[in-house]
Formats: structure tokens, sequence, C-alpha cells
């Protein structure tokens, strides 16, 4: 199996990618990695590794989209730029997956643009994996479709659905829909309408769920609009990283709370792994006829890689046949 | 000054609005607080203190509003609740101010129908301060108006820059717009809108903000719609319980590491009361015509006892008055 990895995307490019995919051909010695960027760059990255791995491949790609640019104009003004080239790699299946921490819209243009949707999916959602005290949550979409209608909403419950059953292997998940109230009639039209969908598709549909059920775990998947879904993610990144900097400030004021932070070091080490993003690696982009995995512009090398095994275990799973399906069963439906 | 208690609202009433009532009297003997409900379950409670604060008195209220139930028929049905009742108390100008930890949605339109909006203001919003790495922010709104036009959002600027500078103190206060990304042009139609208003209106207006500038606490003031307000203070609940209890699993894992959390207890200690909801006190109603500060279901009696603090800073410094002012002057502008 081919995965190829955009290697100027991220914010340490292409220093981050080449590392991460090294870890990732070392872990996954099956799987073929193809490097997609500035061939000489990425190959005196790669120089720098003792042993470069065989399952390491480069093509060459000569532009590189910044992670601020417009994303639209940039994919079309640069045909030549990583993602533009890895993606199509992917619309001529000469890879099983895509794999980017470059430019998100970029990206879901990109996708959207060359290898376009599965039949029937009327636009693509990014799916993200949240750390819970009991258990994981797939929260989709969190910013590819910020104005999303009713009907996006629901293809996106099919879709990650679909993803929690067949790749994470959730037995009869639990689809919630993101609300400002538990109770039926709450929200918007446009959350109403949404819900009424989801209660006649004969899902798991445990029907609307609060901001407070994001990180507890409890359902395996929630569906919110991408403005929603972006604004919770990035609220809940920044809220994480505020409590690390006000522990860290308070654990350091005295000599006793300095030896106890000292002494509660594994604690900490073991709390970091369980909320840290990169053991969870990338978010799928789901709805596009192709595996195209997200990952934080932020992604460390051990993201990186693991974002490289979700784009493996979506193909591997098959994914996209089980979404187009869901999508054909219900469109029959409705 | 006079204020008006909610006795009845909250998850543990009367018992915790009247300990907080008591904290309140004896805390700020310049202020009369009106404790609204039934008067016997009232008298109950208060009579369990070894001595009563002169300073507090009852107005009965024969019904109680529960927490979960339909707000606009509840008002209408029980008229005589305590909601109603010290709503009424506040249009007669009988106190300076209403307090209540009771059902949110029953408090908002308890204040618009009864009370009324400040005269050209079009929909009331809910103000929160956030903690943040470098001070507190205050949110507006977090879910009075859950589908709001530009219009709203631009007034709910003015409304939150006008509590920043006359009731917070703050000197000229930024004021960002809840977006995805921070480039001007990203977001959907309805928010490119309030961003030509706020930029026009001669605001200390920053432009876009992101989730993650939340809990910053870089900016004085943030604007959103009252949806994705919602989800994003519901995420943070969520998020710093689901850490607290994680880092409580992982401390206690070992002797060693109970023995470094035990050394550093102050240091926990000092972490809450940093992030602690319960030192801010209620978020005010702003844009009706009278001082109506709504505090959290789960607030503890210091809790309460900050939002009646809330409420008596808000009455001192008339912003109400200020915020009047501020509509009109901007009415004229646009």
């Amino acid at each position: 199996m081919k995965i190829a990895l955009d290697a100027m995307g991220g914010d340490v490019a292409p220093e981050t990618p080449v590392a991460g995919a090294v870890r990732a051909a070392r872990e996954y010695p099956h799987l073929e990695i193809v490097l997609v960027g500035q061939q000489q760059a990425v190959e005196e990255v790669l120089a720098s590794y003792p042993q470069r791995p065989s399952n390491i491949s480069i093509v060459h790609a000569a532009e590189t989209i910044g992670m601020d640019e417009p994303p639209v104009s940039s994919i079309r003004k640069k045909r030549d730029s990583s993602i533009n080239v890895g993606v199509n790699l992917l619309k001529d299946r000469k890879v099983d997956a895509f794999v980017s921490a470059g430019n998100t819209g970029a990206v879901v243009s990109a996708s959207t643009l060359l290898v376009g949707l599965l039949p029937g999916a009327e636009r693509p959602g990014i799916a993200i994996m949240l750390p819970g005290v009991k258990g994981d949550t797939l929260l989709i979409d969190v910013g590819a479709n910020i104005d999303p209608k009713p009907m996006h909403l629901f293809q996106y419950a099919l879709m990650g659905e679909t993803y929690a059953r067949h790749v994470l292997g959730r037995n009869n998940p639990t689809v919630g829909l993101l609300n400002v109230g538990e109770e039926e009639g709450k929200g918007t039209g446009f959350i109403r309408e949404t819900y009424g969908m989801l209660e006649r598709a004969g899902l798991n549909f445990v029907g609307n769920v609060e901001g407070r059920d994001l990180f507890s775990g409890e359902y395996d998947v929630i569906v919110c609009d991408g403005f929603a879904g972006n604004v919770a993610l990035k609220t809940a990144e920044s809220l994480a990283s505020a409590i690390s900097q006000v522990l860290k400030r308070s654990l350091a004021m005295s000599p006793i709370t300095r030896l106890g932070a000292w002494l509660s070091h594994d604690a900490f080490k073991a709390l970091r792994q369980e909320i840290d993003y990169a053991e969870r690696g990338g978010a799928p982009l789901l709805g596009v006829n192709g595996i195209c995995i997200i990952a934080h512009g932020a992604s460390t090398a051990k993201a990186i890689k693991n974002a490289i095994r979700v784009g493996y275990e979506s193909a591997n799973h098959g994914v996209n046949q089980h979404i187009l399906a869901s999508i054909q069963k219900h469109a029959i439906m409705q």
C-alpha cells in the first residue's frame, strides 16, 4: 500500500514531515511512503538520517502553498504545488491515501476539485478524534463547510457513523447532534430540520448533545456545522494550553510545590499522552472519492506518523465503499 | 441599593441562593438583598443561620419554574414564579438589579417581555467573563440569541465594549469578532457583513479572532452568535472537567505521584481559583432595560455572592445609560 505525504506542509517543513515519514516507514515496513515536495530540499533532509528506509520514495513538486495563502486561488495558480501533485497522485490511483499538514483550505479545495466527491456526497467534512474521559469521540465537521445545509449535516452523520463502524471498529455507533440544549425542538430551524432527518434515518441517533459532551467520551460520533465545530476545537486547544501554562506557573511558586511537581512528573506525562492530539494523528476528510488525511499544522513527527497510520487504516478498511453504500441506501430512504 | 435574588433558582434551591445571599449581606452591608421565593421555604433555610443579617428581606412568590421547563410557556403559565416576581420588581424599579441561577431561557424571556429592551436595542445578549492567561475576556453572546442577524452582533459589540469600559474599567477596550480564521473575508456572509459594520463603527476593533483566543486574555471583548458561544462555553467547561478528572486519576497512580500531588496541593488550589467561574460571578444579560444577572445553575454560595456583586457593580456604574448612549450614537452613524 502506498501513502503520499505532503513533504512541504506544516509549520516546520520539510523537516517534520520527513521525520514523520522516516518513523512511519520504519514502524510500518509494509507501507510505501511517497514524499511529495521539492526534490532537493527533501533529499537534503532525508540525507541527515543515517539509514534511509528503502520504502520511502520522492515525487517532485516545484511549488509550495503557504499556510496562510487563499486556498482556492493558490491551488489554481500553483498547479505544481505539493498539495496539487499529491492530490493528483490520489486522483490517478497511484497512491492509496494522501496526508498533509499543510494549508487545510487548500487541501479541502484541491481534493474536492481534482479528486471529486463520492457519487451522491454533497460536501466533504473534516472528522476529528477528540480524547474523552470514557473514550474518544469523532466530531464532524470541524471547518470544511462553515455554512452547511441540513442535508450536508445528515450526510456527515452517515460518513462519521460509517467511519466509526468500519475504521474504529465501534459496534452500532451512537450519533449525537451538537445543539444548545438536549431537549427535542431546541436550536435553530436548520438544526431542527437536521434532527428530523437523523431521527428518520434508522441510525443509532441519540438526539441533541451539548458542548459539554464533546470530551465526555459518551458518544461515538457528534455532528455539527463547520463553524461551531471549528470554534469548539480551537477553544479546546486554547483552554488546554492555558490550563497547562497556569498550572506550570502555580507549580513553580514554592520549593515544596516544585518538589511535588517533580514527584508527580509521571502523572503529568500520562495526562499529556491521554490528551495528546499527536497520538490520534490526522483527521480524515470524508466525502472525497479518495482517502485524504488532514494533519494539524503544528504536527510533530509522531503526529505525522500517526496521520499516515490513519490514512492506511482508512484505505485498508475500504471506508469509502462503505460511505458510498450508506449514502446510496439513505438516498433511497429519504 | 437593593438587589433581588431568585431564591428558587439553581440546582440546589433555596439552600444555595440563601447561603449566597447571607454571604453577600455580610460582605456588602450597604446592600439590601431581597430574596424572591416561597416565603416558608426561604424562611426555613434562613432560620438555620445563627444570625440573620438585617439587610436581607423576602418577597413571596408562590411558584417555581424548573430548570428544564420550556421558557416562554412557563413564564406565561406561572405568573407567580420567583422569576416573574423578581423581574417585575425590576420592572417597577423596586430593586436595582435581579440575579437568578434559575432557568436561563425563562430569565431571558421574562426580562425581555416584562422589563423590555433598552430603546433601540434589538436583542438581549448574555455576556460572560472568561478567565485567561493574561486577563479576563468578556464573551457576548453565549446563548440568548442563537440565530442572530448582523445588526444584533453589532449591538452586542457596543454593549460588551460599554460594559468593559464602564463596569470593568478597561481603557479603550479591544473588540474581536469570533470567526474560523483571522484574515478579513473569512467566514460566512453573515460574519463578513458584521465585520464591515464593526470596521466602520469607530470602536477599537481588532478584526477576526479564533476559538484559540477565548482563553488567551489578549482581548477585552469577543463577539459571537449565541449558538457558537454556547457551544464554546460548554466545550470549555467539559474540557476543564475532563482534564481535572484525568489528572486526578494520573496523580493517584503511585505512592510517589500521590505524595507529589499532596505537596503540590497549594498549586492546584491556585489553579482552581484562577479558572474558577465562581470567582467571576454571574453573566450580565445586556440590552435589557434593567440590570439582570444570570448565574450558572450549578453556582455555589460564593458564585451567588459574586453574581450579586456583579449586579451591584452594573447598577452602580449606570451601565445601561452608557449602553443606551452608545446604541443611539451608532444608530445615527450607521
